[in-house]
């Protein structure tokens, strides 16, 4: 068995639109577990109608995948050969202003949730705004309630001053899903060298991203994206370091234009945004076994590289979701 | 001990004002479970707003109370003299027109729903139309899909032929939490012979309830309520009698109003329905060791008492929710 058949493989984030043909892409490519986004711009019904298809879903595929709720079930997945899937809100916009929210959804089983996306919101700053001042009340109630019920915080849309600020208020470790150092690529979506050293010192994981806005786009080579890879495990160390392809399988053009504008500003049909091209070595979670080669290539060990893939990340979600979360009785 | 202290006691319904004295005239009254209505005529997402509430309620009292999965339960809660909460809906309102959303809500913990609320709705007719046109298309897959994720189905509101229907439906015994028969006191709210009886062939319970406007008004004895409970024992088995006191403590005049004409009718000023007066020996939860006493003088025996107080609901609530309702992992 090869080095990516025996690893456990991890997806640190993916917004596609769900179906079995997308999820056996990630079993053809060897992925194990995911975090699914399953909202973005919506507001707490919205996303309820999202779960609800969710479900429907994995009800009419327990072959192929199941909802998580433990850093667990990874290991089940792999076990039995499906994926588990991490259901995640890319903004905060599901609690609205009820920080009750945050345990309904929980429930529900939502593991992990981004606190903005690109725009200011009620918690703190997305990382396309001009000013960013920081995590707001409302946003430090949400970080302590995500906390005790054991949600993962994400950051990868999240401004500079707005994640520091989350890093410090939070009392586990938190994630940057999908996003790499501004270091290898300039774009408000990449990290200051700051951020990343501030969560790796409270025990997070970057999961370093493919999507082409925020890697280089199609040309980027797999030798200098694995390079890049290599080089955050020498500089934050290995154990700190993740995926997350952000792959966005079996949209149409029009979603790509949601995710910018949701509803929150009209598309200009002249100007509508469209997908950007893929790298022709990564067009899907199906190539996940070429980062695999990649990264040998690059000189990273076995070991380093299943714990990239995948170790790393269920270290993190077990520390921070295999928590008591209720009182009483359960 | 005496008697009431021995027994495990479920009330099959209430609809009060929740908060902590409310729930400790439960435990005052000796009360270790209750179905507790969280929703009448709100959406899904007022609904989810109301399950909130709950949540927070449990966590600030996890000495008092908890929220219960399983009939199970309901013994840990008598163990460690706390209230086990089904939380329940006495409408199919938060369902809305989407399946799914019985196993979203499942997850939130919801265990017990009435099928309709005095009015037709997407699944049958309420028990105060002129005609009942039965389990419409929707209201059999909302049985079925009630029925695959360990739901209770509750009849109490709802029409006789609907009723019956959805007896024949499920393949899982059903409750009437809180209506009376016919004979005892005529209301459309009250339950003819045949609807009784096929709720029983199949394992259902009733539970006979104290509310004044189904029971006979302030004037109703203890006496004459627990002669009709014996007979009923007699008639129907005492496996399937249980009690639904349909308590409404800590309310204003106004939400009596909501409840009979929520949103779908205005509300006469001149004409405001009011909460009725309820008997002497019977104002609240904290007077369940009464009807206990009740119960023995209309000469039933201690094991008859205590499956009626609550072992009946017990037996039901297991047989309906403690059921593998996942597909996959869980």
């Amino acid at each position: 068995m090869n080095l990516h058949d025996r690893a456990t493989v991890v997806d640190g984030l993916q917004i596609s639109n769900w179906s079995r043909p997308v999820l056996e892409e990630l079993r053809a490519g060897g992925v194990s577990a995911v975090n699914a986004t399953c909202a973005v711009w919506e507001n707490a019904a919205d996303t309820l109608r999202s779960i609800g298809q969710w479900l429907e879903l994995a009800n009419r595929n327990p072959d192929l995948v199941f909802l998580a709720k433990t850093g667990d079930d990874i290991d089940l997945a792999k076990q039995q050969n499906k994926v588990a899937v991490f259901l995640g809100f890319q903004n905060a916009s599901p609690f609205e202003d009820d920080y009750r929210y945050v345990e309904a959804f929980h429930r529900l089983g939502v593991r992990i949730g981004q606190l903005t996306y690109n725009n200011q919101n009620l918690l703190g700053s997305g990382c396309f705004e001009a000013q960013d001042a920081g995590l707001t009340r409302y946003g430090r109630v949400i970080v302590t309630e995500m906390n005790r019920v054991g949600m993962l915080i994400d950051l990868s849309h999240v401004g500079h001053r707005t994640s520091r600020e989350a890093i410090e208020e939070s009392a586990d470790p938190v994630a940057i899903t999908h996003s790499n150092p501004l270091w290898f690529f300039d774009s408000p979506r990449n990290k200051p060298d700051e951020v990343i050293r501030a969560l790796v010192d409270r025990g997070g994981v970057i999961g370093c991203c493919l999507y082409p806005t925020v890697s280089g786009g199609e040309h980027v080579t797999l030798r200098s994206f694995c390079e890049m890879v290599r080089r955050m495990a020498e500089q934050y160390g290995a154990a700190h370091i993740g995926i997350g392809s952000d792959c966005t399988r079996g949209w149409n053009q029009e979603f790509v234009g949601w995710l910018r504008n949701g509803r929150w500003k009209p598309t200009d049909p002249q100007h509508a945004p469209s997908w950007p091209q893929w790298p022709a070595w990564f067009k899907g979670p199906s190539d996940f076994p070429q980062l695999t080669e990649g990264l040998s290539a690059a000189g990273l060990d076995d070991q380093t590289i299943t714990a990239i893939l995948g170790g790393n990340w269920s270290r993190l979600f077990s520390e921070v979701m295999d928590v008591v979360k209720e009182p009483a009785n359960v």
